[in-house]
C-alpha cells in the first residue's frame, strides 16, 4: 500500500556523507513519500554545506549548525516548515538536539539509544508530554511485518504464558580494530564519550527492544557480563545476560518468573547482522531471525511447525498494513524502517495530540533502553550480580 | 550508495489505483530520487484523473490520455520535460505507446514483455536505434545484485564451459479461478487478447531472461508442453519446456550442446514467487533463488560450497555498485528493480547516445523475450517439436 | 521400533570390497537384525572368498559363484538355509541372478534397475509370481518416512487432483571422467554393456519411482533429451524430460492430463545427491529433499505452510512404523534403506503367499522402471518425440 | 568404512522394553557389527527376563540382576565373556554398576551423566586407571563427523583464540507435565533421587560437552540461573548460564578470559532436540546444529562463507573416518553413536593399556561432566554467584 497523503516535509540532522544509517534513513522516508527538505547534515559546517547541497537542499534551509536549524524552522509557516527532524547524530548528541526540536514544537524521530542516561531520558520523556509532539525511536527491526505478527500472536495467546526468550544478536565487523583504520562507524562507536557504551549500547538494546516488543513482557533485572575482546578497544564488544522477566500488564506476579538470555556481540567473525529471538510459551514458541525477515517460526506444541510469511492474507492487520508486496516479493531492512516512519507520520499527520494509539516505538521504548543498559553496565560492574532495570 | 544527481522527472503510463507493478515502479524510482512529474496511470479518463490526483501531479500532468501525454511532454521545456515515461500496462499496448513516446525522443523504461509479437519487438528495437534513446525493459530480477554476481563469475570461467541450466518459476496465485473473482491482476493476465500468453508470458519470460542473463547464453531451440489446468482459463498456466543451448559469442559450437530446462507454472498451490535457477558447469555450480535474493550458492567441484552474500567485498563491480545496505541488512525486490532504474537513469543523463555499455535489459532483451515465447507457443502447438528461436 | 522376530539370514550376491552399496545392504539389513549367512560377493572367485572371511562367512557358504550359491542354498534345511538373497552386482546381471533365486524359491532383495529390458523384467515377474516369493527392488528413497506421509497425504486428497510433478536428481560425482581415474563405481556405471544406460537408469530410475510412490500416478510418456558432456564417455550423463501422467486407479481421463518433468544430471558439478520432488495439486502442494529427508513442507492453498517432521505423531501409520528415533534425532540413508528391508522381511516371514498388501517396492516397480528407461531412450533417439511408456 | 574385525560380545544393563535409549544403543552396536551377548535390561526382574528373550538373548546369559552379571560374566573364558557392557539404567545406578565391571576388568560403555556426585565420579576414575579398561561415556554429539571436523579446524588455529561460544539445547518434549501421564523418560528423569538434576543434567550436560569437544577449553567458572516452569515438577526444566572459560593447555591466562553461553531448556514447547553451537574465534565462526548434523558452516573473517559437508575429501582424517557413506547420503544419529561405540571398540581390542590416544568421550569427560553440574546448581542456589567448576 502507498502512502497516499501529502508528502511531509523531514529535516535531518546528522546523516552526511560517509554516514551509514542517514542514507538509510532517507530512503525509508522516500519509500513513504516523505520529502528532505532541510538539514543540518554534519557537524562540520563545511561538510553539511557540501552534504546538503548533494541532497539537493535550498542554501537557507541547508544549516551549518543543529541550533540554527531549530531556531529558523520554527519560525517558518505552517505549510512550508519541516513535519519533523530526524535526529542521526553520535549517541551523546541525541538528547540536547532532541530536546531542543521538541521544546520548539516539532515532531522527533530519533536513533537509538534515545539518550545517554536515564536521567535524559526521563526528562525528554517529560518534555515530549509537554510539548505534545511525536517522539520515535528508531528501533527499527519492529517495523517487519513478521514482527508485529510475532507480538499480535502473544497477544492472542497462542503461546500461553511466555516462560523464556532468548535473543542473540551477533554481528561481526568490529572483530578487528578497524576503528583504527579509518571506519568512520567504528570510530565512535567505540569512543566511550561518544557511545556510552560498546556492544551493548550498540545492539544490545535493539535485543531488549525485540525482546519487549514481541512478548510484551519488561526485563525486571539483569545478570551481565560484558567483555572487551579487541585490544586498545575502550568499549564492551561482547555482552552476555541472564534475564528475569515481568509483565507489566499482569495484576500478580507469575508463579514463576519468566527467564530469557541476550548474548550481543560485535566480534561474531564472519556474522552480518545476525538478530533472532525464539520465545518460548506453554503452548508453542515462535522464532524470528532479522536477515530472513519475512518468515515467522510459530511451533505449537504437539503439531507440525506452520511458516507464516510477509503478505499472506491470515496475518494480523498490523502486519498486513506495513506489507508492501506480494507473498514472495522480498521485503527488508529499508521497508522495516520505513514503516516506523509509516507510521510516525500518522501520528504527526494526526497531531498527535492525546493517547493515540501508535505503532512505532516511543520515548518509553527509548527511556527503558536507556535504563536497561544502565542496569547492564551497573551488573557487569559488580560481579554479574543481579541488578534491577531502574 | 544514494543517487547524487539532479533527480530525475519519470512519467508514467498505467500503474493507477489497483494496479500491482505500477507502484512498485513508483517506490523503486523514488528509492533513486526519481520524481514522478507527469503520468496517464489508467485507460480509464477518471480512473486516471483520480489517481493522478492521488500522488500529487499538477492537474495539467495528469492526463486522460497517453496520446495526449506524448504530444504534450514533447513540447515542454527540456528543463521541465520528463526525462523518461515508465509504461506499465497490459502487454497488449506496451507496443504502441512505447513506440510512441521512442519516436518523440522519449526514453522509456517498459515492462515485460516489450511487445506481443516478434515484428512488433523488431520495429519497436528499429525505432529505439533510430531515436538514440534508451529503452529498459524490466527484467527486474537481474537487478539483483547476487545475479550480477553470478554472471560474472560465469564470465571469469569459475564455472568452465555451461552445461546445464535449470529454471524454475513457479507461484500459486493462479491456482484457482481468482480471474472470475474479481481480481484485477488475474483478469487481464488470463484474457488472451490483453496477455497475448499466460504462464509463458508472464513468468516463463522472466525465466529466459535470467538464464540468458547469467549464463550469457542464448536459447537456440525449444521443446515445450504447455497445459491450463483451470477450468474455463483461457490462456496456459503452465509451461514445461526443454532447452538447447547456444553461445553467441563462440566461434564454433560447443561440442555438446548445453541443454537447459524451464518449468513455469501459475498453479504451482502455496507457492509464492518461487523463481531459482541452476548452473552446472565443467568446474562448478552456481545456484540462486529469488526469494532469498541476497544469497548466492557456488559449488566448486572437489571444494567446499561457498554462500556469497549482498554487500561483501569481495564481489565483483557491478554486483557490489547494485547494493544499498551493509551485507545482513536484507535488500529486496523493491532495490532491485531500483537498481534497473539507476542503470537506465545513468544512460539517461548520459544522453543515451552511441554504444554504451549499460547494466539494464534493453531492447535486446525484450525482443529475445518475444521470439522465445513465440517459439514456445509454436513448439506446443506442434507436439512439443523442437522449434528454433527466430 | 526395534525388530522382535527372529533374525532372518541373509545371503549377498555382489557387494565385495570396493563396492559402494553392498555394505550399505549390510548395515541397513543389520539395523533391522539381519544376519548375513552366505554370500558370493564377488565375481571374482578370490575377491569373492576374501571378501566373504573379512565378513566372516564361514568357509562353507562363502561361494566362488552365484550359482553354486543358488544350488547349494537351496538344498538346505530350511531352518538354516538363507532366507533371502541381496543381489547388489551391475545392473546387466540382476535379471539372471534373481531369476535363478527366485527359480529356487528363494526371496529375493535386488537392487534397481531390476532388469535392463522390459522383455526380461515381464519374464522375472511372471517368475516371482509362479514361485510365489517375495521381490523387493531397492527404490529405498521410497522407505523414507516422510516419503511415506507425502504418499498418503496425496491419497487422503489434501492436496486435490495433482497437476503437476517435478523431480530433479542432480549429482556431480561424475562431472569429470572419473570412470578413467580407476573410480570402480564409476567404472561399470558408465559402461554400456554392464549398466545399460547412463543417469537415466541410475539415478532417473529412482526419480521414476519416487514420483509415481509419493502420487500414486503414472508416466503415460515421456518426451525426453538425452546428453554425454564427458569426452569419451561412452553413456548418457544427464538427461531432461517431460512427462504426460495418468492415474491407473481412474475410471476416466482427466479433463487435462496432468504434468512433469524430470532432470536427472550427473555432471552437475559440486552436488552431492540432490533428489527433490515438489507435486502441486488443486489444493496445496509437497515439496521433500532428500538431503533432508526428516522434513515434508506442505503448503496448503491459501494457509501457513506447515512443515512436518519425521517423528511427530500427527503423520500416518506407515510413516510412524517406519521411525527409529523421536524426531530431532537425525535419521538417513542407511534407516532408508532398512525400511525397505523391514517392509520385505515382514513379507517373506508371512511366507509372501497371496495378495500382500506390502509396502516395498515390488517386481510391479522393476517392471515399471525398466519400462520408463526403455521409453525414455526411445524418445531421445527419435528427437524427443512423446513416446509411451510401454 | 565397514568394521572388519571379529564382532566384539557386547553386556547391557538396562535399556529393555519401553526405554528410549537402550534400543539406539543397540542399533548404533550392531552398525559396528557388534553383537548383544548378554544382559540384564531392566531393574525389574521378569521384565528384564522377557527382555533379553525378545532379543534373543540365551537363557543362561539374560541375567535377573546386574550383580549376577558382573559375577558370572568375569567367569566365562575369555573367548566367549562379554567384551564390554553398555549401562543405560538412570542416572542414579550408574556409578555403582559402572564401578563393579571396572572392578572387573570388563571395559565399560556408560551413558552420561557418568555419576552423580563428583567424588563418585572420581573415583570411578580411579577405578578405571587401575583396572587398565576402557570407559567411554556417551556423550554421543562428539560422535558426528562434522563435530570432530570442527575441532580439527579450532586445532588447526583457523579461527585463531576463541573469543566466546554459545550453546543452546532446547527441547520441547517437557513443556507439560508428560511424567504424571506415565511417560517413562520422563519420569525418572524429573524424580531428583534418579536424574540427580533436571535439564541441567539431562542435556546441559551434553552441551558442556560439546563446548569443550569443539573449542578445545574447559569451563572454568559458571553464573548460573535455573527455573522450574511446569507446576509440580521437582527439577529444574530450564538453565541459563554465562561462562568463563580457560584453555588447559595454555602456559598462562588469555589476556581476556572467553566467554560463553548455554541455554538449555526442556521447556521449548514444539521445539524437538535443538542443540546448536556456535564458537566466534579472532579469525571467523563455526556453527553447526545437532538436527542438521551434516552441515558444518565456518565464516572466516572477510571471506565468503563456507559450508563444509560430511563425506567431503578435505575433511580431517577423523572426519573422514567417521564417515560411512557418500556425501549426499545422510547419516544421523545412531551413526554419531556408532562412531563413538567404534572408536571404544578400537580401544578395547587394543587391549586399552598404556596411554591410547582415543577418539571417544572418556572417564575425564565424564568426570568433567558431573564438575560442571555440581557447579551449576550451586550458583544457581546462590542467586548466580560465579562459581569455579570443580
Amino acid at each position: 500500500m502507498e502512502s497516499v497523503s501529502q508528502p511531509l516535509r523531514m529535516g535531518m540532522v546528522g546523516g552526511g556523507s560517509g554516514a551509514f544509517i542517514g542514507p538509510v534513513h532517507r530512503m525509508a522516508a522516500a519509500l513513504e513519500g516523505i520529502r528532505l527538505a532541510a538539514g543540518c547534515l554534519s557537524s562540520t559546517p563545511d561538510k553539511a554545506a557540501a552534504s546538503g547541497r548533494e541532497l539537493g537542499l535550498p542554501d537557507d534551509r541547508n544549516y551549518p549548525n543543529w541550533k540554527a536549524m531549530v531556531e529558523r524552522e520554527r519560525l517558518r509557516p505552517r505549510y512550508e516548515r519541516i513535519d519533523f527532524v530526524t535526529i542521526v547524530t553520535p549517541n551523546d548528541t541525541h538528547y540536547q538536539i532532541a530536546r531542543a526540536f521538541v521544546d520548539a514544537g516539532i515532531h522527533v524521530v530519533v536513533d537509538k539509544p534515545m539518550c545517554r542516561t536515564g536521567v535524559e531520558a526521563a526528562e525528554l520523556a517529560g518534555a515530549v508530554k509537554k510539548a505534545g509532539v511525536a517522539c520515535a525511536v528508531t528501533y527499527n527491526y519492529g517495523g517487519y511485518p513478521m514482527v508485529k505478527q510475532a507480538r499480535h500472536m502473544v497477544r492472542q495467546g497462542l503461546l500461553g504464558a511466555v516462560r523464556k526468550a532468548v535473543v542473540r544478536y551477533h554481528q561481526g565487523w568490529l572483530a578487528s580494530a578497524v576503528e583504527k583504520q579509518g571506519q568512520k562507524q567504528a570510530a565512535w562507536r567505540t569512543e566511550p564519550g561518544r557511545a556510552g557504551a560498546g556492544a551493548i549500547g550498540d545492539i544490545g538494546t535493539h535485543a531488549e527492544n525485540l525482546l519487549a516488543a514481541i512478548t510484551g513482557l519488561r526485563i525486571a533485572s539483569v545478570c551481565a557480563d560484558l567483555a572487551t575482546f579487541v585490544p586498545g578497544r575502550r568499549v564492551d564488544d561482547d555482552a552476555s545476560i541472564l534475564l528475569r522477566l515481568a509483565d507489566p500488564a499482569a495484576k500478580a506476579a507469575a508463579p514463576v518468573q519468566p527467564r530469557g538470555v541476550i548474548s550481543a556481540c560485535q566480534v561474531a567473525a564472519g556474522l552480518e547482522n545476525d538478530l533472532s529471538i525464539e520465545v518460548f510459551g506453554e503452548k508453542g514458541s515462535l522464532a524470528w531471525r532479522q536477515e530472513e525477515p519475512e518468515t515467522l517460526i510459530h511451533r505449537p506444541d504437539g503439531q507440525p511447525v506452520q511458516v507464516l510469511r510477509r503478505g499472506q492474507p491470515c496475518l494480523c492487520d498490523a502486519a498486513r498494513a506495513a506489507s508492501r508486496l506480494p507473498p514472495g516479493h522480498p521485503e527488508g531492512f529499508i521497508e522495516a524502517l520505513a514503516n516506523v516512519y509509516r507510521a510516525a507520520a500518522r501520528a504527526i499527520v494526526a497531531g498527535a495530540d492525546g493517547p493515540l494509539e501508535h505503532d512505532y516505538p516511543g520515548v518509553e521504548d527509548g527511556q527503558r533502553g536507556v535504563r536497561f543498559v544502565e542496569a547492564v553496565l551497573r551488573s557487569a560492574a559488580d560481579q554479574s550480580r543481579w541488578t534491577a532495570v531502574g
